[in-house]
């Protein structure tokens, strides 16, 4: 094979998929392989072995996270990076995250196979602890890498057993010595099942993703009266649940408003005192609303500020919105994008534009090296889930995409 | 004093308030005294010492209910009932059925001192476990009393330890050996605080109930999809709980329709699976309805149902409502109401009809004898709370209407 008409190797890219997915697999078909868990261990020495059996030369930095460097020819060159995770949730799926990093290692044996040697070297990495599942929070490796959380504040975060992030690293013997962000990329590339219903419905195979949704939580409290529901004639209460309810229906209402990208979701929401015939004089929720630009997610702050205001006035309660984390929308390299889509024309495989909702280890490499994505279908949309599914077909026609973004990218 | 100028000893019925509110008593100043405990042991000696004292005959039936009588002239005749209950909710008030049985108390004492003897003879009655608190359901013995609530049933209720009502009405001693139901009255009256803002906010002391609502108590599910609160497009989702916010705010419409006396509640309410970043696929909540007229109660049921079908189908949900009960309206008796209206007409105390929206035992009396209620105000409407409050001036009033209607209704 030359060049132009390089391809993965699909079975065998399938056949780590469901190899791996033994490791910590679970009854119904999915994986649980929480961070720095034995079975992260087990994995991890997998993956190490398979890297080695490849001629890749790894290395661990003191995250934990594992960089297997296949040379190139100018070695004064920063690698082009192909990378994921490889932990998974509690009841998570065979893709998630594992897509993006064997597919690293399927290109390296592909590349091997047909003897191509690239310019610039390429790298397949595994983020320690993109899921966030066992300890919080998620991306929390390439967020030190980027600089943008600090190392002490990660290595002490605690399980739901008081174990340190830092100390069950150490325990599964993956506290690498290189310093977190000492290695550069020239590029960093991230396939990955889409976890939404967008290209299944618009019969795409392949995302170019071109940005990443910013994002607000929210925790929230509406607080009115509890009182006797029968004998509270309705004009006179000030119920928690209606006004909640209102309120909930106009977040929804702005997140459309701010379509098509615009989402807006109220995930939890409990009433209190949660007695029958007791009208709830409280309601606490969580709220959390993404844009992929920065000045629309503003305009959903004010929108929904505004619509709780006006909730609670109209009804006489008041609603606290108490915001705990903001990140701003990352936009994908434009040059990186561009490899992306030409080699999904090269491919002929049909694509489209789309921006990620969920968070990814990409979005902190994207504010230190050029950085983009690609998204392949997964059934109905479902992630986060052992029935999450993709086919083999899509898995390696984004394999593929990668391939030939990277080879442009590393020449 | 002549029967036309009699009045009950307000500083005395407030001072047995009082004293009874230690038996129980909470540090916020409510009262803990759940049926059949040592608690309720206690004020029942209490109780029956005081009928003694003031010259009643006392008589227990097998639900431990206390019939307390004052003999009349014509002891043929079937006695003119007064009562409520003494036990409250874990953290109830002073006054929610205390105020009934002490007012029925102290009519006895005033008509002892003024020497007055009625036709027709008079009784007290403290029912057996009004709240349904520690036994479910509430009103049980005046339920066995009517007729409607099976005995047996009643005597195996378990509360949350596992202890049965049976057991626990005989280790407090007050397993009577009257059969139930077999005393039968001329009329019934019971005097109880609002537990609702109406006469507070109209300014009326004394509260006619012509009506006990009847309700409807359902158990319902919302079920949609659970997916990511990123990556799911607005008009993709299956959302449970914005399909849910647009049926509570359905039921709140509806009830205002059915006003002034419609009132509907979602009571209790959770979003499954309850995570920040998932679209919630399930919403459980409770529904309760209350109307006093039956016409008006089954058109709030149509039009319930209607609105869940509407809003599901709408939102591509499905939206089960399983009913877990129906009790119907309740009429109380034209004359027992006049004789109150009469009383308070007498007093000059400002008065108004009201409709009672909370059950009573008189719901079930109504069933076997001519019954109404009086209602006094209660402070903001708050009851089954340690803050719920009443004044001595209004508690005092209505158990002169009490004295006055039962003097009218006994001869």
């Amino acid at each position: 094979m030359t060049r132009a008409n390089l391809s993965i190797n699909s079975d065998r890219l399938w056949a780590t998929i469901l190899e791996t997915a033994e490791i910590g697999g679970t009854p119904k078909g999915g994986v649980c392989r929480l961070a720095l868990t034995e079975e992260d261990r087990r994995v991890r020495d997998w993956f190490a072995a398979a890297c080695r059996e490849a001629g890749l030369e790894l290395a661990v930095d003191s995250m934990g996270s594992m960089f297997a460097t296949r040379p190139g020819r100018d070695m004064t060159k920063a690698p082009v990076a192909i990378g994921s995770h490889l932990d998974t949730q509690p009841t998570g799926g065979k893709f998630d995250g594992i897509l993006g990093v064997l597919a690293g290692l399927e290109i390296a044996r592909t590349l091997n196979e047909a003897d191509i040697e690239t310019d610039a070297p390429l790298m397949v990495v595994n983020w320690t602890n993109e899921e966030g599942a066992r300890f919080a929070p998620g991306m929390i490796a390439s967020g030190v890498y980027s600089g943008e959380v600090d190392m002490a504040f990660a290595l002490g975060r605690p399980d739901r057993d008081g174990v340190r992030f830092g100390d069950a690293l150490e325990a599964i013997g993956y506290r690498g010595t290189e310093p977190v962000g000492e290695r550069r990329f020239s590029a960093m590339l991230e396939l990955h099942i889409e976890q939404g219903p967008i290209l299944e419905a618009d019969g795409k195979t392949i995302g170019i993703v071109t940005a990443g949704k910013g994002s607000v939580w929210a925790d929230g409290r509406v607080l009115g009266k509890d009182s006797h529901a029968g004998s509270t004639p309705m004009p006179m209460r000030r119920d928690a649940l209606t006004a909640f309810s209102e309120f909930a229906l106009a977040v929804e209402r702005i997140a459309r408003e701010h379509g098509p990208d615009g989402v807006g979701t109220i995930g939890v929401a409990e009433a209190l005192p949660a007695s029958r015939n007791t009208i709830p004089g409280e309601m606490r929720f969580t709220l959390e609303y993404r844009h992929p630009e920065r000045a629309m997610l503003d305009s959903m702050d004010r929108a929904i500020a505004s619509a709780a205001s006006a909730v609670a006035s109209a009804r006489g309660v008041s609603i606290g919105i108490d915001r705990i984390w903001r990140k701003d929308p990352v936009s994908f390299d434009p040059r990186i994008c561009r490899a992306v889509e030409a080699a999904a024309a090269e491919l002929g495989l049909p694509a489209r534009t789309i921006t990620s909702g969920a968070g990814h280890d990409a979005f902190f490499a994207a504010t230190v090296a050029p950085t983009a994505m690609i998204f392949v279908p997964c059934k109905d949309g479902v992630s986060h889930n052992e029935e999450e599914s993709a086919t083999q077909a899509d898995c390696a026609a984004g394999a593929n995409v990668l391939l030939r973004a990277a080879l442009a990218l590393a020449g």
